[in-house]
C-alpha cells in the first residue's frame, strides 16, 4: 500500500487532503509524485501518507484521504517562503531566513518548536497552493480537467471538485490547554489572545480580541444607560449630554481600536508583512491569457463585463430585496395594530401577551429573510467572477450588510422618524434586540454543538465495538475522519455580523433605549464563550489567516458611527422636550439641531483625523526598522538580513 | 589665494554657499576640508571654489561666496543615495544604482548628461547637509557653535547664522528656452511640464500642473455659468441643477487630479520613491538625547511641551485673530451701510462710486491682515518647534488656512445667511474677487520683477563701467552674484492658496453668482504667465522638491468642497424661489433640504471612494515591479537591482 512508503518515525501529519472516493488511481499517483517531489523539479518537497481504513471500515468509508506532513528544514524554508515575522533576540519583529535562523528568539537546536502548528499548517497550505503544473495539458486520467504551465494544480482540483477538502488537524492536547484557559475557567479575565492566536492564527485572534474590546468598551455606555433608565432622565439637557457622550464615545472606541489592534499585529508580525502576490480565487474563470502583471497565463475576465453584472443585476437585486424587505415591515406594522385594536376591545391576559406576538414573528421572519438573502448574496457575488479572494469577500460583505442594515433597522426608523412613537421604538428595539439574540446564541452554539455531539458519540461507540478505549480517546484515523466530517467553520464573517448589528442598536438608538447598552454587554459575556466553545468542539480547525486587523469591518463599523450621530441628531430633535423648548419656532429648533449636528460631524472627522493610527511606540520600531534598511542600502552593506526591507544592523 | 587650488577645467559650478563676510578663516578652511574631504574620511568628496571679486570690487563685496560642485562619478553615486529614480530602457521606473546604470534609459557613455542640472544641485544640497561632524566639539573659531558626532555641519551653520545662503544656479540657455516654450509663445497650449521638471523638479511642476489642471477644470463650470448670468435663471429647479452639477464637478475633478497627479509622479519617478529619514530641521532646539529611531545623538524636546504651545498658545492666539477678523467685518458693514445711507440721501455720481468704497478698502484691508497674520502664524509655528519641516509645514498650512478662509469668506457668509441679501452677496462676491485679484498679480509678479529689474540694470552698468559687454551677458562672477541679491523663492504655498481661495469662490457661492468661474478662469489665464514669468526671472532658483502629490493641498480642496456641499444647499434653502415652492411649511423645506443635503454628502463619499486614486495602467507597473521583487526574493536571487523593493526580470 502507498501509505507504507512513507511511514517515517518522524512524520507528524498536519493537513488532510481528500480526494473523491472515485479518483481515478493515475490522478493519485501523479498528484502525490508532484507533491513529494524535489522543488528544483517543481515539486512541493512536502511528505504524504494514505490514511489507513478505520476501524469500522464500512464500505461507505472514503479511501482517498491523504494526511500531508513536511520535515523541519522544508517547513523552515517554507517559513522563508511565506514571509513569516518573527521575533528577535532583540524583540524587534523580523521577517525570517533560513541564513540567520539563529538570530530569532525561539530557534534552539533544530529549531523544532519553533514554529506553532498553525504556522506549520499555514505554510503547507501555502505550499500546496503553489504547486503549479509544468508542461501537464491536463490532470491524468481526467482530459477534461485541463492545465496550463503555472496553473496551481490545488486550485484547479478543487474548483473541479475532485478536491474535496483540505484541511488542517487539530491538536488534542493544546485543544485542551486551550479551551480550558479560555472558557473553562469560571473567573472573570482577559481571553488568551495570544494562545488563541498560536491555535487558530491572526485572523481569528482579531475576532475574539475586537469581541472584548467591543464589550469592554460597552460598560460605560452601560452603566451611564442604567441611570437613565432606572430614573427616567428625559429633558433637553440630559438628551443632548447622552447623545454627546454616544458621539464622542463611537469615535474614540474605534480609533482606539486601531491603534489597539497596530499594537497586536506588530506583537503578531502581520503588521509589516508584505503580502504574497494575491492568485485567482479558485472559482475564477475566464478566456486564457496573460497577466499583465505576473506575464503568468491565466483566466482573464474583462472588468466591464463584471461592472454589467454588478451595475445590470446585483444592484437591482438588492434594490428588489430592499424593497421586499419594506413590504414585510408594513405587513408587520398592520399586524401590530390589528393586535393592538384586540387588547384594546378586550384587555384579557392572552390579548395582553398577543401586543408582542407580531414583534417577535416580525424578529424570526428579519433572521429567516437575512439567511436566505445570504445566500442569494453568496450566489450573485459568485456569479460577478471576482478574480480575488479579497475582492469577492468585500463585495459580499458590502451585499450583506446593506440588506442587514435595512432588514434590522428600517422598522424601528419607521417608528421613530415617521410614527414619531417613543413608546412603540423602545418597545420594538427591546423585542427585536432580545429575540435576536436568543436566537442567535441558539443557532450559533447550541444547534451545532448538538449535530456534533451526536456524530462525536457514533464514531466511539462504533469504534468501541471493536476494542476498548482508553480516557476516551480517539486512534489518529478515526480522530482523522471524525474531524473530516465536522462543520466547515466559515470564517468570522457572521460574527462580525452580529457585532456590527448590536453595535447598530446601541449607537443609533441608546438615547432612546438606554439598557441597549447593557443587553449588548450581557450578551456579549455569553457570546465570548459560546464562540469559543464552537472554535474549540464544533468546527474542523481553519487555516490561519494572516490578518493585520479586521479589514473591511473596520469601515463598517466607521460608517455606522456617522449614521449614528445623523440618528441622534434626528432623535433629539424630535423628542417632545426639545421641542417644547423651542415651542415658539419649530423653524428655528431644526436649523439649531442641523447645525450642531454639523460641528459635531466636522468635529468627528477631525477627531478621528488627529488620533494617530499607529501607537507612537509602535510607529518608532518601524520606523527604526526603515531607516536600518535605509542606511544598510546607504552603505551597500552584502550581506543584508531578511531582504524585504528589514536589515539587521551591525 | 584658495580659489585657485581646484581651478579644474571641468569643474562645472552648481550650488553657491555663502558665508558671512566675518567668518573667521579657520572655520572656513575647516568647512572647505570636510567639503573636499573624501567619503571614507567622513567628507562629502564634493568640489569647491571660492568665488573671485567682481569687476566693482568694492567694500561692500562679500568674499565669502563659494561655488560647489562635483564630479560625474561622485554625482552619480550620489543619486543613489537619494534614491532618485529613473526611466529603464524598458519603459519602466526604478531606483538608479551605479552596477546597474547601464540599464537606464538616457545613459550613454559616462553618464554626462545623464542627471540633469536639478537632479544635480539636489543631489549637491543632500550631500552637504548630511554632512556630519565626526568628533568636533565645536565649529573652529566659534566655540559657541557646539557640534556632537552626528550633528549636520550645514545645518547647525545655517541655524547659527554663518552659512547666510545655500541656492542653485540658474542655467542661462536652458532657462532661455524654458521661458520660450512656456510663457513668451503667443498661442495658446499646454504648459511644458516635463521641462519645468526638469528644471525646476516636481514641487514646482506639480504646482504649475495643478494650476493648468484646475483652470481647464473650471472652464465648463464657466461655460455653464454663462447663460445663468446672462438670462437670469432663476427657480427652484434651475438652482438645484446648478448645486447638482457644482458638487459633482467638485468631487469629480479632486478625484480625477489624484489620478493625473499619480500619473505625472510615476512619469517622474517620484511615486514610488521612499523618502530619506527626515532630519530635524534647521531652527529645532532642544535637550542632547538619542533619537530612538536612529539611535544618533540628536536634540530632544518633548511633544508634550509642544503640545502646550500649540493648545495654550497658538490656538488661543488664532481665536483672538478670528474674532478681531470678525470685528473688521462689522466695521465694514457699517461702513457700508453708512455709504448706501449717504447714497439714498444724494444719489450723485460721487455717491454712486462711494457704494464701491467700502467694499475695495475691506478687500485690501483683509489682503493685509492676511499679510500680517502669515508673519505671526510662521513666528508662532517656528516657535511651537518642529522637528520635522514636514510637520512644521502642516501646522503653518493649517495655520494661514482657516484664517484666510474665515477672512475671505465669513463676510459672505454673514451677508448670505444672516442679512440674507442675495444682491450684496453678489455684488460683494464681485468686488472681493476682481479686487484680490488684481492685489495679488501686482504683488505677486509686477512689484517684484520692478524690483529686480532695477537691481539688474544697476549690476550691468557698473559692469560696464569697467568693460564692454556683448550680448548684455554677464561673466559669471557678477551673474553669481546677481543671483545671491535676487529674492527667495518660498515656495509654492502662497500660490496654493490664492487657488485655494479661488476654488472657495467658485465652490461656495457660484450658484449665487456663476459668473465667478469665468472671472477665475480668466485670472488663472494671466496667472500661469505671471507666475512663470516670476519663476524665470525674478526670483532666485529653488532646490527642487522630489515631490510625489501636491500634499495637504489636495485635504484642503477636498475639506473646501465638503463645506461647499452644505453652503450650497443653504443658500438653495435660503432662495426665494425654493421658500415659494414651499410656501405652506418652512419646516418641510428645511427638512427636505437637511435630508437632500445628506444624501449627496454621503453620495460624494462613495463617489470618492469608488474612483481609484491611482490609475489602473499605473498600479500594473508599481505591481509588476512588488511581484518581481517578491519573486526574486523568493529565488533568492543573490545580484538583486536596485535593492527597494525594485528587482530586475532576468
Amino acid at each position: 500500500m502507498e501509505s507504507l512508503d512513507y511511514c517515517d518515525p518522524g512524520f507528524t501529519p498536519l493537513v488532510v487532503l481528500e480526494l473523491t472516493s472515485e479518483t481515478k488511481e493515475e490522478a493519485i499517483g501523479w498528484l502525490l509524485r508532484r507533491i513529494r517531489d524535489l522543488q528544483q523539479n517543481g515539486g512541493a518537497e512536502l511528505l504524504v501518507e494514505q490514511l489507513g481504513p478505520g476501524v469500522g471500515a464500512q464500505e461507505k468509508e472514503n479511501p482517498n484521504m491523504f494526511l500531508v506532513g513536511a520535515s523541519q528544514q522544508r517547513l523552515l524554508s517554507g517559513a522563508e517562503d511565506v514571509g513569516l515575522f518573527k521575533e528577535c533576540s532583540d524583540g524587534s519583529m523580523r521577517a525570517f531566513t533560513c541564513t540567520n535562523k539563529h538570530k530569532f528568539k525561539d530557534f534552539k537546536g533544530d529549531g523544532d518548536s519553533f514554529l506553532s502548528m498553525a504556522e506549520c499548517q499555514y505554510i503547507i497550505k501555502h505550499e500546496l497552493d503553489t504547486l503549479r503544473a509544468r508542461d501537464e495539458t491536463h490532470v491524468p486520467g481526467y482530459t477534461e480537467v485541463k492545465l496550463y504551465p503555472g496553473k496551481s494544480i490545488i486550485r484547479r482540483l478543487q474548483s473541479k471538485g475532485i478536491l474535496i477538502q483540505l484541511f488542517p488537524l487539530h491538536e488534542k492536547e493544546e485543544l485542551k490547554r486551550l479551551s480550558f484557559s479560555w472558557y473553562k475557567k469560571v473567573k472573570l479575565s482577559f481571553q488568551p489572545l495570544d494562545d488563541i492566536r498560536h491555535y487558530y492564527g491572526e485572523g481569528q485572534a482579531f475576532y475574539f480580541g475586537f469581541l472584548e474590546y467591543f464589550t469592554f468598551a460597552l460598560v460605560p455606555m452601560a452603566l451611564i444607560g442604567v441611570p437613565y433608565y432606572l430614573f427616567d432622565w428625559e429633558g433637553y439637557d440630559k438628551y443632548v449630554v447622552f447623545a454627546m457622550f454616544n458621539l464622542i464615545w463611537c469615535t474614540v472606541i474605534l480609533e482606539l481600536w486601531k491603534r489597539y489592534s497596530a499594537s497586536l499585529a506588530y506583537h503578531w508580525g502581520t503588521l509589516s508583512r508584505k503580502k504574497a502576490f494575491e492568485e485567482p480565487r479558485p472559482g475564477f474563470h475566464g478566456v486564457l491569457g496573460f497577466n499583465p502583471v505576473t506575464g503568468r497565463e491565466e483566466p482573464i475576465y474583462p472588468n466591464a463585463k463584471r461592472q454589467l453584472r454588478i451595475y445590470l443585476v446585483s444592484v437591482p437585486f438588492v434594490l428588489l430585496c430592499l424593497y421586499l424587505s419594506l413590504y414585510v415591515m408594513m405587513i408587520y406594522f398592520q399586524m401590530e395594530a390589528w393586535a393592538l385594536s384586540v387588547h384594546d376591545d378586550e384587555p384579557t391576559f392572552w390579548a395582553g401577551i398577543l401586543i408582542f406576538i407580531p414583534s417577535i414573528i416580525y424578529a424570526v421572519v428579519i433572521e429567516i429573510m437575512n439567511l436566505i438573502y445570504r445566500y442569494a448574496a453568496e450566489f450573485l457575488t459568485e456569479w460577478e467572477n471576482h478574480r480575488l479572494e479579497s475582492s469577492y469577500q468585500n463585495h459580499l460583505v458590502l451585499k450583506v450588510l446593506v440588506f442587514n442594515f435595512f432588514n434590522c433597522f428600517a422598522s424601528l426608523f419607521y417608528i421613530a422618524f415617521v410614527m414619531q412613537d417613543m413608546v412603540l421604538l423602545r418597545q420594538s428595539l427591546a423585542t427585536l434586540l432580545i429575540t435576536s439574540q436568543i436566537l442567535n446564541q441558539f443557532m450559533e452554539a447550541c444547534l451545532p454543538y448538538w449535530l456534533q455531539r451526536r456524530r462525536n458519540k457514533k464514531m466511539i461507540n462504533r469504534v468501541r465495538k471493536r476494542r476498548t478505549l482508553e480516557d476516551k480517546e480517539l486512534p489518529l484515523v478515526e480522530q482523522v475522519r471524525l474531524e473530516a466530517d465536522m462543520s466547515m467553520y466559515l470564517g468570522t464573517f457572521d460574527d462580525y455580523l452580529e457585532q456590527f448589528l448590536l453595535f447598530g442598536y446601541v449607537s443609533l438608538f441608546s438615547c432612546v433605549y438606554p439598557l441597549a447598552a447593557v443587553l449588548v454587554v450581557l450578551n456579549n459575556f455569553t457570546e465570548v464563550y459560546s464562540d469559543a466553545f464552537k472554535m474549540c468542539r464544533v468546527f474542523k480547525r481553519p487555516f490561519s489567516d494572516p490578518a493585520a486587523n479586521i479589514g473591511v469591518w473596520q469601515l463598517a463599523f466607521e460608517a455606522m458611527s456617522v449614521i449614528a450621530v445623523v440618528t441622534n441628531f434626528a432623535l433629539i430633535g424630535i423628542s417632545p422636550q426639545v421641542k417644547a423648548y423651542f415651542s415658539d419656532s419649530e423653524t428655528q429648533l431644526i436649523l439649531w439641531t442641523v447645525a450642531i449636528e454639523h460641528v459635531l460631524l466636522a468635529f468627528k472627522f477631525l477627531l478621528a483625523f488627529l488620533i494617530p493610527d499607529i501607537p507612537k511606540h509602535i510607529q518608532i520600531r518601524l520606523s527604526r526598522l526603515e531607516f536600518e534598511s535605509l542606511e544598510a542600502l546607504k552603505k551597500k552593506v552584502e550581506q543584508s538580513f531578511g531582504g524585504q526591507g528589514s536589515t539587521w544592523s551591525p
